[in-house]
């Protein structure tokens, strides 16, 4: 089916229901950012594969809203299509909100999947439209009924996370949650975030590309701990480990009845994970206190053994990017003719040996020249540009191992530069140790300190259209809250230590060339004077900075000398981890101290 | 009466209402910060006499809460009563309703006064208290009963504020808002703001210390537009411009019933604005879109009228200021006996003969030594420090002119400085320079560009317990939003252009020194690339910053550079400005550049 026989059997769906427009999002029954293929209706009827964003139609109109991250991407994508491309926080593009009360008259019925839409969003939507008398229609999947190929839901197995890597049981997390709802006067949880489940019972699973989650949700009360998840992934043992740390298993499908018959008084949860159709599942009397799922915080500041095993992680992954930006460059010089998916090929097959080594944590982004402006271009074996030897390659990637996710970005230059190439180089690389250096107050979030990665840029009038940096779930997902560095305000979640975030700013020209640096970091204790106690972001990710790409007369001496300081401590950790003399010397120069010219 | 035998008094009347707790805030009906005296019932209890803060009364416990400006303050007024201090935001030190959650029984009831509490605090204390079972009781004033000395409430008359000075007639403004009500859908807009009211139907009033406005409420509907206010206060002259621009005044007390009887299906208020007594008579049906209200942002983005008027006001108040402080420097120098309280009063002689000068904007605050680090203290006659010829003296003070409000603070050496004190006022200066020099993209809050003003303090693990600037509102409060630099986020504005926001870092240090460098900035356009605009604070005041406490070594390039450009340009608006040869002279001195020593 093209995209517009798509729209034009959703037409004639939407007829039948007497609908006059339908929301499409990008989201499971969880709010998941990642999303098992099953739950792709978005990307399946618009043709734009992002993993965000999210369409309306109406009989005359095809929506798509897609963030600064994919415009360049989405129209595309959508090129030859009704679909009309709609820039998210771009002046000239109503948001989704504006366009209903606008353009849909009084009367109207707007539809949606009531399982695909969070209880949050639902009500919001509610508050918009109702003084426009705009009726909200929340019930199952139109796409269902015509997506005839769909892929089936995902079947795999649930795997331990044993107790070297998490260092609690699941019943002393059990317990420490409990403890937190007593506190506050709660007495049930209702979660739906895959990743708060995985952790808190310690499991991981196979539902979702790169993010070793399974589709499940979990209710907890002062006595009890259930877990529904589909019966077919919980092996015996898992099951025996579940049940000694007293959780109970049931059917995916049981939450709904557990939560209609809840006997206690008040629950938690967040009606921003909890689906619509559950949350009307609820007890009419429960006090519901809606606010951030326990767990959510409680798996962000990770513990000393997790934190201890994180950074054998970044180590090891660190020098294997090493080893392989080093044979990019090395290959491209030689002039032989390797492709941006080659090099994909050719990370895997180096971190397949690797300890510990799960899978990727994310599809790895190789992006040669011009491709790296699209900021999550991927490459395929189809399509995939020859790298040459001039200009930048920018390669985004990430880990999952046992002991630890890694998300690192190097932009590395092949030949020559041009001067905007190695200034825009440098200037990123300003923003990067700026935030790198920070030190900021406790009880800051990572929105208020944003501004210190984007100000060298915006001196130039130059913006990235993305986040700075975003929680690294351990062993989750690579993108995982609350914490993240974002000028987005809302939602903003205060840096604790022990968080993990990445530092990742970068400029995108359209058409010449992306760069992005990003480096793990953990927050960490800095210092404290007359009771204040500061944070900062301690650097975790090992790897060089292409000093080929810097122009030294842009950075400041404390700049500079952050940088010598990091490439000292890069080759020092790193040198054990060559696998030949020459990779050995590669990194002695990729590391000797960058000096000013005398001037 | 003592402070414990109003504490009794008030567990008295407790007693005979069965209260177990009662909470008195720092509050008129309008929910001001400046409030006319006989609404002072929190410092009139408790004798602490800051502008913040709030206190509790149990039958064991009286708690006054008050915030960092005020912790020195504060325990020194209290010292002797029964009040225990509560310092805001301080690990240790529990907020008001952790406090009553913990230490309430269920069944519990504590009281309040209904017109002093604003609709939003009311529900957030009610949703944080109902599940402990503590039941509110919000009612008249209990310390009305036996307050006995009590002020009269203010009958200080209105005056207009000339089309001159504001550009704009009160019908073109109501006009404007009415386009803003239609926009979203409201009918009606209910405003308490003094501010508000003031500014939209042009006129000023006495009502209040240092901020020109008048009790009042205001309700406008499409077809209406309401004041209501003591009639006293309405001399002919206002009363027939008022009816010219369609405008009805009515009683103050009026606002009840003409609330109680809207016809209107839905209104636009602040819950942060509205008392809860007032809330409570709306008509039941009507739909409540509670939002900043609409004048609050429609006033703080200054005309271009206003903009050039408010220009030359902070031309004439910094040349004068610059004066005094010369005048302060050579009476020391000469070895005359002044006290704080004399240059209070010198400061207000120089500024009485001043074109458009109205009054003070605030109360001068005079500061020698370690007097300045009380960050709100101010000088009485009785209670006054003489000046050496050592150290630091600091002056906070502003202008209300007729075309204009300001608002500064300079810190400068008498004399002699410690290497500790020169240290202190450099990194201000750069705190200072920093916000100074920031660029930031369209559509930040004050609360995002915050930490550009903190991080060079912080570097060295210090911090200044209040916001780095605040709104400043055009011929009205000189603290008025909703635009502030602030790390608190709750709330925050974006900055558009044309809002006026003062730059005003610090260091304090109890019983040594406090530092503080304030200037009045406006939020200007600063360049653009790509769609993007971005901004920045334009510095307005022009005051010379004290070159003899400055550390050139501290500084970087950029900094030292802005520095000497500040200074240029103050010695080119405020030559002619100078009274004598002798002050020009010393303004020459004053704003020379700065070079770093040959290394």
């Amino acid at each position: 089916m093209t995209t517009n026989e798509k729209i034009a059997q959703l037409r004639e769906r939407m007829k039948k229901d007497h609908l006059d427009a339908y929301y499409v999002n990008t989201a499971d029954p969880h709010q998941s950012e990642y999303i098992s293929d099953y739950y792709k209706e978005r990307a399946w009827l618009t043709g734009f594969s992002g993993s965000a964003g999210y369409a309306l139609v109406t009989m005359k109109e095809a929506l798509l809203w897609a963030d600064g991250r994919y415009f360049i991407q989405a129209e595309k994508q959508i090129t030859g299509s009704e679909f009309r491309l709609m820039k998210m926080d771009t002046p000239g593009y109503p948001d989704l909100i504006s366009w209903l009360q606008d353009n849909l008259t009084p009367g109207s019925k707007l539809g949606m999947c009531d399982y695909m839409v969070s209880q949050a969003f639902y009500e919001k939507l509610s508050a918009a439209l109702s003084p426009c008398k705009i009726h909200l229609v929340a019930d199952g999947s139109l796409i269902g009924d015509f997506w005839q190929d769909r892929p089936a839901l995902p079947k795999g197995r649930l795997f331990l996370h044993e107790l070297q890597f998490t260092g609690k049981t699941a019943a002393q997390k059990i317990a420490e949650l409990r403890g937190k709802m007593k506190a506050d006067r709660v007495e049930a949880q209702l979660l739906a975030g895959l990743d708060d489940i995985a952790w808190l019972y310690n499991y991981r699973g196979n539902d979702v590309e790169d993010n070793p989650v399974a589709l499940a949700f979990a209710l907890i009360t002062m006595k009890e701990a259930k877990l529904f998840i589909d019966p077919d992934k919980v092996g015996p043992e898992v099951k025996k480990n579940l049940e000694e740390n007293g959780i109970e298993v049931l059917d995916y499908e049981q939450v709904n009845s557990a939560v209609h018959e809840l006997r206690e008084e008040s629950i938690a949860l967040n009606k921003q994970r909890i689906n619509r159709r559950l949350f009307r599942t609820l007890p009419e009397k429960i006090r519901v206190v809606d606010q951030r799922d326990y767990p959510a915080l409680m798996k962000a500041c990770l513990s000393e053994v997790e934190l201890k095993n994180q950074m054998k992680a970044y180590v090891r992954d660190s020098a294997v990017i090493t080893r392989f930006l080093f044979w990019v460059k090395r290959e491209v010089s030689k002039g032989s003719h390797i492709t941006e998916w080659d090099t994909v090929e050719k990370l895997h097959a180096l971190r397949l040996p690797l300890e510990n080594f799960i899978q990727e944590s994310f599809s790895t982004i190789a992006a040669y020249g011009p491709n790296a402006a699209m900021m999550h271009y991927a490459p395929s074996p189809e399509n995939s540009a020859e790298l040459k030897a001039r200009g930048f390659f920018l390669c985004d990637c990430g880990s999952q191992f046992y002991d630890g996710t890694t998300d690192v970005t190097r932009t590395i230059a092949l030949g020559p530069l041009t001067d905007e190439e190695i200034h825009d180089f440098t200037l990123t690389l300003k923003s990067h140790i700026s935030l790198a250096r920070v030190i900021f107050l406790e009880g800051m979030t990572g929105h208020y300190i944003d501004i210190i990665a984007r100000e060298p840029l915006w001196r130039e009038y130059m913006d990235y259209k993305c986040g700075t940096g975003h929680g690294v779930g351990y062993v989750l997902g690579v993108h995982e809250g609350p914490q993240r560095i974002s000028k987005a305000g809302v939602g903003a979640a205060v840096l604790h230590e022990g968080m993990v975030v990445t530092n990742e700013p970068g400029v995108y020209k359209e058409g010449k060339h992306g760069i992005r640096l990003e480096n793990d970091c953990v927050v960490s204790f800095a210092g404290e004077r007359d009771g204040d106690r500061f944070l900062r972001l301690e650097t975790c990710t090992l790897v060089p900075l292409d000093r080929s790409a810097i122009d030294v007369t842009l950075l400041s001496d404390e700049e500079l000398e952050w940088l010598n300081s990091y490439h000292a401590r890069v080759e020092k950790e790193l040198l054990p981890l060559m696998s030949s003399e020459e990779e050995q010397n590669e990194l002695k120069a990729a590391c000797a101290p960058l000096k000013r010219c005398a001037s």
